[in-house]
């Protein structure tokens, strides 16, 4: 019995028919948010970086990126849409694995679907297969591979661009079963480069990677059978600890997109109750920032592994800092993109609270949930117990506010009547005899 | 203290000047087997699946490849030089962490150097440079990563490649820091993919995220400060156990160069003793293959690890069956390219005698040993001990025996009187003004 084989198999034979409808909803709201952060992200100095330090290897022009003009070969598409979309941290999160499974993946199928004509249907088809195909091999490893100091994201993520792209260029089982094999051998990203912008680069990198899996499989590249499965195959290599049932137990009945979250901050999805709770408090007391004596947060133990900078000087730190994102609750009231700038983090009200707060690692504490104490210099002390965070499964956003989030990230680079016709295709694509349309929709015109 | 930095400011101080002679002209051998093998390897049916598949992806052809008319962009370059250098397993190896170093590293310097003037003394210097980082992070986590099943040469190499192509962009220390750090993100390779196209690929791969490391440093691409030694590191991360100390001691004053061995068989150096011994069996006694009732071969524990494949029929996997090779050198007496064809692996008198082999794993045994008992029909055993193989660091190949290897993998490809030509190249490449100059010697004309 070879797990890659029964997945290679599943992918292949797989209908668009034999998906439930709210399945399918549910992938147009990832969709809808996948893009809001590509469109908000395109700006970023890192991508400029990215696009002129490539521009010079790009090939020949047949592909588009969204919510810019440039053309290029799918492949550095590809890897364009992956470093937009991520680079905010406002991107979907599996909160079973930590993984954001749409940078990876869409960015290959878009950057695809500019080269190629591919109808709303089919893309959406590919996508919810190659997000099962990311998503079971990101549960099979979870959470060795990611405490071990893997990217998940990056590392399950090229898996699902083969799956997604191969799926697409309809390859045989062998070939698919080789697709996924190209794409484990190319599977890379580590956390040290977390706050970097490597960081973003990974998802990119995924996503080109996972692509030319699938190219190269369709032309007969071979790889080993068992990659995911084998001795020395992708569990095996990088995680102390891994359940191979969990790539094909209900496969093609349990959905993994179902447990999709959207971030309502741009920034780790495990420090988002301490932000509720602090946006709560101030809503609630208008603390002064310079009476803020001390702050106390009780986390999670995983809170102070990822986001435990403190001494910091730029916006991508503060994505990494529990201290900024509680100070940020306390002093403004709100944690949106404006909060993680680094004018933001250099402020001196958000910089002098940030200073005082002090975070507890606490086992008992939920990932979901949070513990504030503010003590104010009247000697009043504000206290509040975050249960569930808003934008997780039992709470999440309603279409209605990931629209909304992405008027809010869009705004920076569209203006508002083509943003509302993009939220209108977002919402039809299945709809799209050409999906290629829906990028057109992203650029400025 | 940290490795990384250390290395990054020795790589970017380094004067060619400071490297003694000796050293200089093993970079000279060292090259001119790569390029053997590059050349020899060009017309392999997984170099050209390669080269089509990839070719509608290929940017702006201001680059060219060893052996080959085509012309693409240089990353592209980087990943067919590299396919064609490692695809006979023909390549150099390092005893001491079974790195290939040369297919990741020159791969992508040669690349660059169609494309970009470089001079000889500039490319022996990067490759060195390169050379020593990959050869040395090897060192540092060999063996627990590669015995977790990761392929070092991959993994490790694009590392050299980023050190090497960002000598030559003449990146700061910061930004050298930063290219190894995107190196070490996108270090990847599975062993599990050993035997199948996919491991070529590898080294390719390597030679092409490398060179990208270097370029994406120079346009100020950041990456962490710490992405070898750090908790969430490459070493911390790829490997259970691992001695960092091996990176930094003796930086510029021992090199890893020295420990370089050029293969006189085209398959893994583990089995080398074994076939030496085989031959000599073969020269001395010429025993019948019908009559060979049995074979004994006692050999390191990694032989039996790496090249334990058995029931095969493709020329790829004689090269990890230690039972091909042993039948190669009893019944042929030799092991040269056409001893790994798909004809040689189905030859029905190989076939015979390979199914006859048993392996015994024998921790007693060196890596550079190998103990052979024959059985004859007529009664009579054939025992040899082999106690250093051919090429090991102790019976190096000459000059001259580089040469031969070169000429008789080039023979494929180029006339006899080109061949002269470019081995007289290789041996002043130091003293060229334009390396590129070398490369276009190893096009048919």
């Amino acid at each position: 019995m070879s797990e890659t084989r029964t997945l290679a198999s599943y992918l292949i034979n797989s209908r668009i028919d034999d998906i439930p409808a709210d399945i399918q909803h549910e992938s147009r709201r990832s969709l809808l948010n996948y893009i809001g952060c590509a469109v908000g992200g395109s700006r970023e100095p890192s991508v400029e970086i990215l696009l002129s330090a490539m521009q010079p290897y790009f090939g020949k022009p047949t592909a588009g990126i969204l919510a810019r003009a440039e053309r290029m070969d799918p492949l550095h598409a590809a890897l364009m849409n992956g470093m937009t979309s991520h680079v905010f941290e406002y991107d979907d999160t599996l909160p079973k694995n930590y993984i954001h499974p749409s940078p990876p993946l869409a960015s290959a199928l878009f950057a695809y679907a500019t080269a190629n004509r591919v109808t709303g249907k089919d893309f959406i088809h590919s996508y919810l297969l190659g997000f099962e195909t990311e998503a079971r091999i990101g549960n099979a490893i979870y959470p060795a591979h990611y405490e071990a100091g893997w990217h998940i994201t990056s590392t399950a993520g090229v898996f699902g661009a083969a799956a997604a792209i191969g799926k697409l260029l309809s390859l045989s089982v062998e070939q698919m079963i080789w697709a996924l094999g190209i794409a484990a051998t190319q599977a890379s990203g580590l956390r040290e480069n977390f706050g970097y912008m490597a960081k973003y680069f990974h998802a990119g990198h995924a996503a080109k990677n996972g692509y030319t899996s699938a190219i190269l499989a369709k032309s007969d590249f071979t790889a080993g059978p068992h990659s995911i499965e084998g001795p020395r195959g992708f569990a095996a290599v990088t995680a102390a600890k891994y359940d191979l049932s969990k790539i094909t137990n209900g496969l093609g009945t349990e959905f993994q997109i179902r447990d999709n979250a959207y971030k309502p901050y741009p920034c780790g999805l495990v420090v988002h109750p301490t932000i509720d709770g602090c946006i709560e408090l101030h809503q609630t007391y208008h603390p002064v920032p310079a009476e803020i004596e001390s702050v106390r947060v009780r986390v999670a133990p995983l809170v102070l592994d990822l986001c435990n900078k403190k001494d910091i000087t730029r916006g991508l730190e503060g994505k990494y800092s529990i201290y900024h994102s509680t100070a940020l609750g306390l002093v403004r009231g709100k944690a949106g993109l404006q909060e993680y700038t680094d004018a933001a983090v250099n402020d001196p009200a958000v910089k002098q609270v940030r200073e005082r707060v002090v975070a507890i690692s606490d086992a008992s504490i939920t990932e979901d949930q949070s513990h504030i104490e503010v003590e104010l210099a009247d000697g009043r002390k504000l206290v509040k117990f975050v249960e569930e965070s808003i934008g997780n499964l039992r709470r999440p956003l309603t279409d209605k506010q990931l629209e909304d989030k992405l008027r809010d990230q869009a705004s920076f680079v569209l203006p508002a009547a083509q943003i509302e016709k993009l939220i209108e295709l977002c919402w039809k694509i299945d709809a799209l005899e050409d999906v290629g349309e829906l990028v057109k929709a992203t650029v400025p015109s």
